[in-house]
């Protein structure tokens, strides 16, 4: 399976391919017009690829949950998503902080591109991540990698308590008890090393046996 | 200003004095009845006492919380309290684990208890504790004093979604900006050193400045 | 393999066996004299059942850790104990916390009685725990399980930097990588369900796969 | 007081002005010949300069501490600096994460940097910080700006053991107790905001009052 880290939204790559996903005009609209061409923090797909070369890139990451009326994780969202070349590979919410965005609005962003609007994510009132993971092109540094990028990702778990549409027709959700998805057949199927960032998930919500 | 810590639901103390707060035979009554008598986790007055000045006794505490859309702290819920002797104090949610009973439904309870069934606190799907806080006899070996007991407390910043309605006649909650909730006048008029649990709290969520 | 909870420590329990362990006239010799008959906090065998009983018992634990030049956890140390009945079992650094005793000092001792004195444990500068681990007499509820009570354990990754010589003829430390102490094959060796907390520390720390 | 983010190690912003601070033909000598040449992570200062106004900027800082023989934190090393223009301000350990870089091991560059060789930092297993700091060109956005440039920062609380001789004059380590590091007195005169972020990394380790 491929290693590649997933662009779950291209859009905040900045490589202009996401017309469908963004209303047009909205402040997030990279591709075109007057946003573009005045916000320093856009950036061409040549210069995105080029800065991924050169320097670490900041990420955020969410591990979906469904939680009990007291608070415990019962189930954990996957998503499943067909690469370009049609392979089907599992991840969950990725996705880059912008120039000026803060780690918050970042997390928020990426959990209503790849849940939906109706997800109602219950962001924590804790900004410190659960891990911070290390992704290097090269495998074996750490426990994760992305051939493409050096990119370092702090990790939340979020609990979402209303109902995932993944906006992308490629992309679905699927609700899994701790014990399913923390084992080692899920982790095989989890691209660049995130079942390791879910059972790190798990352990820090008790959730790990 | 008395720093004895306010035992904010006397029920879980077994102290037999609450049967106007707990329906009589539900599995809390612990003053009366067959649940008394078959539950070893029943203590009388005289035993707890006793059993005060030779343990150390577990506590859940919670600093219950608004925050925003985004997950953000705006405001801290402090609890006001006329004392047995009929002064004004200030605390937050704070009661005893019993035999018995998980971390996560004592909080759940003493939430419930302090600020009424309406609350809707979110409970958070981490059982870690943003601190530990030691209450000691003696003023000074921490920031936190009990003259009453050793007191462990494991504390938590508890979002709360609905409307507080404590239970007790001399209880009330008032909500606080960050800033008023640090403040050294706040920390004056709270009981036990809990000024400080508070700025732990803040400074856990980076609310703290 | 039985369930208890080993008692690592028995001074510490009160029970009076470790009049070879403690110097005489020490304010924790609990077994005999002016300082037993002084010391509100001391508990008889019989007493310290009987809470057991009655009111949840709050433990430390810690599991002992040796560290590379750059803080990264290379080796895990697992203790091997001699029940008194024959039987060997696995275990970490556990101990109750006494009356008017600090966290940190119960962790100190314990580590000091579990390792020897020469194991020069690095405390961490935080107080909050990893992980807090729920030992029910009722096999279940939570990971953990202790037949002979319930005990709330603050559980903590303490790297040791000396030579560790376990005051106890039956226990021997046991150094493990990483992946050695995560399997599944020790964490079947474990008391009480100990090879769960392995895990949980290693996620702490980001050495679990 | 100018809020610029000081660089308290200019050689790993690569704008080349550090040859007395890093031995010739060292990897991390990013100004001249071959290494430069061949290294992608290299970054002229235009370059970063530029880049800086675009992609959020990853760093690590360190809180110096000195804690007593139990871990509890006694003294916090803050660090004098005189600026370019010659005023004096204070500030904390501080640096770029570099391309290829773990967190770890620029923390530990940063830590020897700006400590010395001879300090024998004790870094912890965890790789999650006490705080995310969140800079922004900006003002009033967060408690934290750095005119300059969008910076992410992880935050940790490190002991030092051994002696702190800062690498370059104009650089030197003062330490405090914890009531002098969380003074509004101190906090004025910290760069950026980092005031705030030294009462949260007190917080952190139950050292706030």
């Amino acid at each position: 399976m491929p290693v590649r880290t997933p662009d779950p939204d291209p859009s905040d790559d900045g490589n202009g391919d996401d017309a469908r996903r963004e209303p047009l005009g909205s402040p997030f609209d990279q591709a075109t017009g007057p946003a573009a061409a005045g916000n320093p923090g856009w950036l061409s797909e040549v210069e995105l690829t080029e800065i991924r070369r050169r320097m670490p890139i900041l990420y955020v990451e969410a591990v979906p949950v469904r939680t009990d009326g007291m608070g415990a994780v019962v189930q954990v969202g996957i998503l499943l998503r067909a690469t370009p070349i049609g392979e089907i590979s599992r991840t969950i919410v990725s996705g880059r902080v912008r120039y000026g965005e803060t780690v918050r609005d970042a997390l928020f962003r990426h959990l209503e591109n790849d849940l939906g609007p109706m997800a109602f994510p219950l962001l924590p009132p804790q900004v410190t991540p659960f891990t911070v993971a290390e992704y290097f092109p090269l495998p074996g540094m750490t426990a994760f990698h992305d051939d493409r990028q050096h990119a370092v990702s702090l990790a939340y778990v979020v609990p979402v308590t209303g109902t995932c549409e993944p906006r992308q027709d490629a992309l679905e959700v699927t609700w899994l008890s701790p014990e399913e998805a923390s084992s080692d057949a899920l982790a095989a199927e989890m691209e660049g090393g995130r079942g390791t960032l879910i059972r790190l998930a798990l352990a820090s919500v008790g959730a790990l046996r």
